[in-house]
């Protein structure tokens, strides 16, 4: 039984819902979005490869789908927007195309939550699933948040917590996963349902000036590396204030390595990293929510930088790199 | 030697240009546009891969970067926008990791023509090369032109000449492609670099009522199809009026198929169909470049069909389908 590519597309057009802003959506050759004096459009892409980012025997369709969207929003988080709509680009194999919807099903709790629906895309075969995720938001004219703005003397803090992706990956490797140890499932949960930041941020946003902020997507440590260069400054990182999860412990353990370690190189895991005045920090802790103190800004280098038992070393090795190694 | 993701993005940063409406650049986890009221945004995405859309030996890597934002800047003339910036999402195998610039240097003849350039993007390794290209681009807020507008009487236009992408394909099937003859290199030119209609919707909207309008990605056939669908009006094609170029009747002979068949059915042609009342018709002689009267909208089914020796026959079919066969 083959299907057709407009069958697909059909089979997908049940996601799409109007949105006020949107004044084209799907099927016409490009979305409209009604433009607003005063405020910036922003944009941005990210995907996921099987592979590379997944396997499909680790995830169903639907938790590919959701981490995709999870993935892209949290771009949108990083610099302080509220997501309009988005875009989805599918490469998809043969043997699911049929299957198509699942990925969306998978989107529809964050498009609930944050009031998104898709406004386009475009569907092409492949021999492994693809998918990338256009995310457009819009930001207050001159009040987007970018990475180049932490001063020295700065607190650094960071929005939920950090490590489990790493750690069922690492959980994986050691065999573990397939037990059903409620601390296996924190882990596993983290990987594949992670929650974008955007309601933190846009909350933060209210009480303190950001000054910086940047998406963690390929780790707390390679990512505060590029915090770092952006904003021409020195970073310094406290491994003991890092907000790791008993999770992650129990996972470094049996890895035998330190949990800091695990928690610095663990990528996407969706967390906003943030740089506020030190006159600040009280606001921090009204909040309903994590964030977390990890560092400060100094004069210096442009460098993230750990100290371990008295040793200081470079972040800016220490993440995810697709073409190293 | 190994080449770190860091550093081919810094590789690709010399291709970033400042754009007076593009207020965060690349860089950053989201680009930013700044809006401008009475305006609407239009957003398309466009992907081409290895071994579906194009392989690496019948391509370079300029040719694959050029075609890339070919494609998607076509989605901008169907829709009658003016194109702002775009974002690149480049799928890089291992082999390729440090000639990822050579795509972008395909790019820039485009860049220049059509005063765009990126503000963003994202690279991931992949077993084979990928290209997505979101395009953003503008235009005034009810002036877009959508696929739902033909009227019944309305003559179907086309820009360009069709069919060469096919015939090229056709002589490579055929083994002809590595002569040096003269029509051969007019069918690869069409393959290898073909120009968005841009310019030419926009010099017509200025004198002509564009009633709707289709990029024919897929082909003639299929995207003719999909017009009618949209606008819910049959379309009549008549395949003696369709703008045929000689190299493609001397492939068309050689793989003993009629010309009509090899044009409608050919993709990636990226020129643009669209919609007119009869009395705008003589209009179009005056412009500089060719526009094609090709068929005709009546009342009836939604369908797409072409009258062959007296015999009817649906277009629904016949073009590029993903998934079908």
């Amino acid at each position: 039984m083959t299907i057709r590519e407009d069958e697909i597309i059909a089979s997908l057009a049940t996601f799409f819902r109007e949105h006020p802003r949107v004044s084209l959506g799907p099927g016409d050759d490009a979305a409209l979005i009604v433009e607003i004096p005063g405020r910036e459009i922003a944009i941005s892409i990210d995907s996921s490869y099987e592979d590379v980012h997944f396997t499909l025997d680790t995830l169903t369709l639907r938790e590919i789908g959701h981490r995709a969207l999870a993935g892209a929003l949290s771009d949108l988080a990083a610099v302080g927007a509220e997501p309009l709509t988005f875009l989805v680009d599918i490469q998809l194999p043969r043997r699911l195309a049929s299957r198509a919807p699942e990925i969306y099903e998978g989107m529809e709790e964050l498009m609930n939550a944050f009031c998104v629906s898709p406004c386009g895309g475009n569907l092409s075969r492949g021999d492994k699933l693809g998918l990338s995720v256009v995310v457009v938001g819009e930001v207050t004219r001159g009040k987007a948040i970018s990475r180049g703005g932490v001063q020295p003397g700065d607190l650094l803090v960071i929005t939920g917590d950090i490590g489990r992706v790493r750690g069922w990956l690492l959980a994986e490797e050691l065999g573990l996963s397939r037990s059903y140890e409620p601390w296996l499932r924190r882990l596993r949960e983290k990987f594949a349902r992670p929650w974008p930041a955007l309601r933190q941020i846009q909350r933060l946003a209210m009480d303190v000036n950001l000054h910086a902020a940047i998406d963690i997507s390929d780790g707390l440590g390679v990512d505060s590396w590029r915090l770092a260069l952006a904003s021409e400054v020195e970073l310094v990182i406290d491994p003991e204030q890092l907000p790791i999860d008993d999770s992650v412990r129990m996972i470094a353990e049996r890895a035998k390595r330190p949990p800091w370690e695990i928690a610095l190189e663990s990528g996407e895991e969706y967390e906003v990293l943030f740089a506020i005045s030190p006159e600040d920090e009280p606001k921090l802790s009204r909040l309903n929510f994590p964030a977390t103190v990890v560092g400060r800004a100094r004069e210096g280098r442009a460098d993230s930088r750990i100290i371990v038992n008295g040793t200081e070393k470079s972040l800016s090795s220490l993440g995810y790199d697709h073409f190293a190694g």
